[in-house]
């Protein structure tokens, strides 16, 4: 596949991912919406199934997503380290799209917040307890069980360019969804399980730089790297497993 | 295939979605039933599987049920435009049938209400917070990402007469609903998710001319094309991006 | 099949059903347990999926677990009349086995619940507004949705015997267990959906002559052939709906 | 299959399940997490779709996971019983890594909570009425249900060395996801369904002597063996009646 087309399904498959993603958080956390309050399980829902849509309308680039599942998949030999940086490239740009997307959708409701500080958590992740090495250590079994599961699930198979392809039916990405929504109740806990670094990046340069909301909250660069950094260790461990395991 | 039978398909499987799916609004919102203030996330897994019902049980139209799917279908070359009308005209006397459903299904409850303003929006949808460009843009969205998973989902197998057909088994219309819940989840915050002029129109026609409720409310004519507009809006976006995809 | 094999595989089949189901409500109605006052988004995934477990568990003689879809299945001409007395016989003892199941698993909540007199609510269905037509009204839409979805959803193979047959995988009954789920959250507000004859008088008549609960309620006779007669009226009503239907 | 590859797979699987299903209701148990008292449902689901990704991941082996499948299936012809052995030990091995895993994720959840009492529950079950032979009745037929369901489901396919394999698509595994959710529903309410001896004890183990949690509860040995000896009764019981069921 060539990496105009890559770009192109990433952009658009990680930009709906983020846009129903942050979404789900943006009508829990505000005011004035059907979902204030409507509490972890539907959050943990909506990411999963925000997964699902994204995932299934970017199929034909095998639905990374994600640079630590990319990062996987090229260390297990599955994608060609020539195309990571393209994929890198549609995901970061997908993911601030998305963000605009959720700001624009809840535009009125932004306008309206009387709590402009708590923002910043609709789009990207934060520790309940702040502690740099576990921090990186939740973050990184997160990843490690999503990308082991990508890796060894019976469904995964491998199509044209080596991608992995969940992608011959309508129902083809239901199982990364149900990953997903078990990573988000099981091991979302501590730190927001954000398990993928353009996910979490991606809205952070979004909202610092581009949302006109008032009052908005500092980005915390601070803590931004530690959604990246843990997500590539687990996605890369995960990789290794996979190379030494039975398969 | 005939006219007469795309009338029959998408009228039935649009009363079973909006009988389901109006009525799980009625179980949260009147007293005296068994799921009276259950929760946004009942709501949206109701509407969700709801859509799941219907589009199995009219899969030999193509299960459209929405007429800006259908325009998105059209505009994409996969519906003739010859059976749009009749696509429409289904799904509007569906949508009226499933309402008045709803209304039998609860007729206790219905008597027994002591708000009657609030039942409207147990068959139509309304904003948080009113404001006509913005209101437009969250349908917009929402309409978007549904009828773009349509086009763009491995599963999407064109069948007889160029409609999309999801319909081999038993669990081909799950996807829709997946994606049905977490535009319930994440879009669905401001306007409540019409995605579907059929399914707030039809309804609303309904609650206004034909059910016997006591002080029932205004039907709200002044928004009535905001639910309209959006999704067909989003729906031709959709079509317009899949037509310049490197599908 | 053999009479002996249908009646072995629909008792098997209901029991596990009957079990799961009424154990859902025992959860969330009796103290001392880990799910009470879990609510009714929890009581209806937990009656859907003891759809999905009795009927994979049943697939060998078509998995009716109801006779209100045996009715219908015979109407439609899929069912021989002459089985269908050992339908409705393993139903109704398999129902009746299920509900003593129930009450095993919850021994010793029964024992120290002090308000016996709500336990019936956990082994059949009672209306919050009692009044006999229009809790017929709802059992009727309530049926006839569940048996319009087995004879018209595309995954509805016609195998061995006339039998539908949804048994092709792991996962073929998960349908079934969708059109429960939405079911039970929007038409199961008013009457707590029945939907199924054996599965309200069963449990009602091992509640009311085989159970040892002190101080146990009256078995209300007079409510209990509603959710008998709704249902086989709503089976048949679709199945009637299917034979007029260009299938 | 060699003992080796058998031993890598069942550990893999289990640790994975474990850690998620433990990790559950440390989110739910523990104060500064985002899920605390996220609720019964929260909890069901996330040990549900545990069983989905540590199954997916280990359905080279079987994705038995769980001592009481291990020997319902050697009962019932479908695994050599010189195989067992090696199943139970890959079980044990991965259930303490899982729950030590979990403790990792929690690491500061751990340090910060004030009632150390409680984390017991975390990891292993407990009833919430103490009463032998009936407990064990709970657990025999919460256990019953699922080993029954594995042996008669029609997508128990069996593969190679006589194991059953749902394990052909993403989505193979997602039955047993049904099945647990359910049993955890509606079988969970009076002794928190262990329905695996692995799964209680090998975290109670870890609890016990390897978990640096200041104040820790005492692991209350004196009922371990419930959890133990219920589902090997339980899974024997399916497999003997299996055995007897004209299949």
């Amino acid at each position: 596949m060539s990496a105009g087309s890559i770009f192109v399904w990433e952009t658009l498959g990680t930009a709906i991912l983020i846009l129903l993603g942050t979404a789900v958080v943006a009508n829990h956390v505000l005011r004035n919406t059907n979902g204030n309050g409507a509490g972890t399980l539907f959050i943990n829902f909506g990411w999963a199934f925000a997964v699902f849509t994204g995932a299934s309308v970017a199929a034909k680039s095998g639905a990374h997503l994600n640079p630590a599942v990319t990062l996987g998949l090229a260390i297990s030999g599955k994608t060609p380290w020539g195309d990571v940086p393209v994929y890198f490239a549609g995901q970061m740009v997908g993911a601030v799209i998305g963000a605009m997307l959720t700001w624009a959708t809840y535009k009125l409701q932004f306008d309206a917040h009387d709590e402009p500080g708590g923002t910043l958590g609709i789009f990207s992740t934060a520790p309940t307890i702040r502690n740099t090495p576990w921090n990186l250590v939740t973050e990184i079994i997160g990843t490690f069980v999503l990308v082991a599961w990508i890796l060894l699930s019976p469904g995964a198979k491998m199509a044209e360019n080596g991608l992995p392809n969940f992608g011959n039916s309508a129902l083809g990405y239901a199982g990364v969804a149900f990953v997903v929504l078990v990573i988000g109740t099981s091991l979302g806990g501590p730190t927001g399980y954000a398990i993928n670094p353009a996910r979490d990046l991606g809205p952070r340069i979004a909202y610092a730089f581009l949302m006109p909301i008032k009052g908005k909250a500092n980005p915390d660069w601070g803590y931004s790297w530690i959604p990246v950094v843990g997500p590539f260790v687990g996605g890369a461990l995960a990789a290794l497993l996979y190379l030494v395991l039975p398969v």
